[in-house]
């Protein structure tokens, strides 16, 4: 197990519905120590990558995406989920579906941070049905910009997002895939990944 | 001027409605070197304080005050603005009115991540009005813990809600408070504080 797994199985509660909680360390409390590692992984694993920019979605990837801007000595550009009155001019759009609230949400970033030709890296928490980052990937093309890959912290490998995704051709690097969870027992079953051998 | 009142009179636009739009480098796009250097000073404000726990809200104040934590070596919490299915148990709950967004949030942050006898550093973006602050102020009392000291980027002197909060007593170091803006213009008027001196 690399460095978050153990983390997860340390700290991770899993609830039924398939639903881990992780809320101790990375998505309301959140272990400093453990977002500069996750920074620094990322770095590691996309390192070989002209990265211009690193993109995520409010609100609980942002501290993950600043340490992984901060590796980068890039800036980092955080997709809002509502229309707010702080933000004027054209913006990107994309509409997305949240596994936890169970609701739709229209997430724009400003077209005045993210211009073709610009190498954007995704950064995002949780990768379960794709939604989150299929919004981010179709903002980042519309604004002709290039997905240099997508770094997902913990990749719910039972469901189709990160499938369909790799699938498109996209590099996505997930620090944890979890192939399955049982409630009862609270065990978390981890895919092998090339990375940790 | 410090390092921050130079950067909001480079990048900073000031809009009619008393709206400053800094979204290019703190609440939109964010400037990290910005954030390391904001995370410093605090360290500094606060210093000489025991801070076990840096609490602030989703989102814009989220990078913020992960890179207070991580000057002073203790967890963050971002205190969450509607409930989530992925937080259960018990919770402190404010409400929260946004000037910003000109609507009411219900803030709340797990029993599980705030304890009596901790002490408290909260971190905002923005000071205008309060709500936001009053609202971590209120949850982190009814959690039992010391509120040691809110530091604020940018604190709007010419409304209400920084002189109410530290005449209630509380400490609120803002690395820039602006007694004036003029949208025409686009001049932006700082009250000159001791710090600076």
């Amino acid at each position: 197990m690399n460095f978050l797994e153990e983390r997860i199985v340390k700290d991770g509660i899993v609830k039924h519905g398939n639903v881990l909680k992780v809320d101790s360390f990375l998505n309301h409390q959140m272990d400093i120590a453990l977002m500069e590692e996750i920074g620094r992984e990322f770095k590691r694993r996309f390192g070989n990558k002209t990265v211009t920019k690193v993109l995520t979605i409010e609100a609980s990837g942002i501290a993950i995406a600043a340490f992984v801007a901060k590796e980068f000595g890039v800036p980092m550009v955080f997709a809002k989920k509502s229309k707010s009155i702080n933000i004027d001019g054209e913006m990107y759009v994309a509409e997305v579906e949240s596994f936890t609230h169970k609701n739709k949400n229209t997430v724009i970033v400003s077209k005045k941070f993210l211009h073709e030709g610009e190498h954007v890296l995704i950064i995002d928490d949780f990768l379960a049905n794709g939604c989150a980052l299929q919004g981010l990937i179709s903002i980042t093309e519309s604004a002709g910009a290039i997905v240099e890959g997508c770094g997902i912290v913990i990749e719910k490998g039972f469901q189709y997002g990160g499938r369909a995704i790799r699938n498109m051709g996209y590099h996505v690097e997930s620090l944890a895939i979890i192939d399955a969870m049982d409630a009862e027992s609270g065990t978390i079953t981890f895919r092998q990944q090339e990375q940790d051998a």
